[in-house]
């Protein structure tokens, strides 16, 4: 790292632009960083075996798709517990039991920092009143596991983080037929 | 859409700061869009069974990773002649057969247009010669697949939408143990 120059520093983004050297000896720069918050997502399924997912807009893909409730860790917040606020937040539906990690991968490793962390919940099936932030526009689906898969053949499910975590569920056998 | 200020526009990234109004009338502003290039990934098999694999520096992460052979699609490049080119390009193994699709996915749908393809590619095992963008630098290896899971396991393989490529492929039957 060989300089910094910060473009935008505000609440919603924090983008640098770096100068970097390789261990090869090659120049790079501009080398945009995002400084981005974690963020917690949950593959929550209800005693029936119903996962608990949520229908938004979403700007980058400029559609309605549904994805599973998800938001950024607050300051200090062990991630497994924002994964079980925002899927209550998002949902109502509150975490029968402590949250399964699935995983803390990198969306975007080359030119961001930000870090998803992925787990299972079992939820009780009857919900409480949600919470939803300004400009969120949530609507929630309880939809069996093969309606899940074949959201995910059809594009509506097209999150890549999301759909990661999906999977990794199934291959843990934590999530019925 | 209300507005739109161009932030960053270069050859290496183009990000918009929207205003926009949510369908209950809500006022976002700013909104950042990353309007990002698709790019396009192969979960590669050698005859053996073996995995094509690379290892590079990713600044987000900021430690040396594991990842799919992987790049930006060209311009009117068909995104499953990009997976091949870039398996060849940076491990010097060709495809010998059509790649199969495993999906099109958003890394980060609320904030990039950028779209990730995944491949499943049967590739030659004898490489040829690489071809590295300046900036890069990338050691191939080729991992049995239970090594690939022990890289998710242990974080050492963190790209999300990679990973959810990985499943999928092991979901299709396309990857052996």
């Amino acid at each position: 790292l060989l300089g910094t120059r910060t473009v935008v520093d505000d609440r919603w983004l924090r983008l640098d632009a770096e100068r970097l050297e390789t261990g090869r000896g090659a120049i790079l720069d501009p080398w945009y960083l995002q400084r981005s918050r974690a963020w917690a997502c949950a593959v929550a399924t209800v005693p029936d075996g119903r996962v608990v997912m949520v229908e938004q807009y979403r700007r980058g893909v400029d559609a309605w798709v549904l994805e599973l409730p998800a938001g950024d860790i607050d300051a200090g917040e062990d991630p497994a517990v924002a994964a079980a606020r925002e899927l209550a937040e998002e949902t109502g539906h509150r975490a029968s039991a402590a949250p399964v990690a699935l995983g803390a991968w990198f969306p975007e490793p080359a030119h961001s920092t930000a870090r998803a962390h992925g787990f299972f919940v079992s939820a009780h099936a009857d919900p409480v009143a949600t919470s939803h932030d300004v400009g969120e526009d949530i609507v929630v689906r309880l939809l069996a596991p093969a309606e899940v898969e074949a959201a995910i053949d059809s594009g509506h499910l097209c999150h890549a983080a999301q759909i990661g975590f999906w999977y990794a569920a199934r291959r843990r056998g934590l999530i019925g037929d």
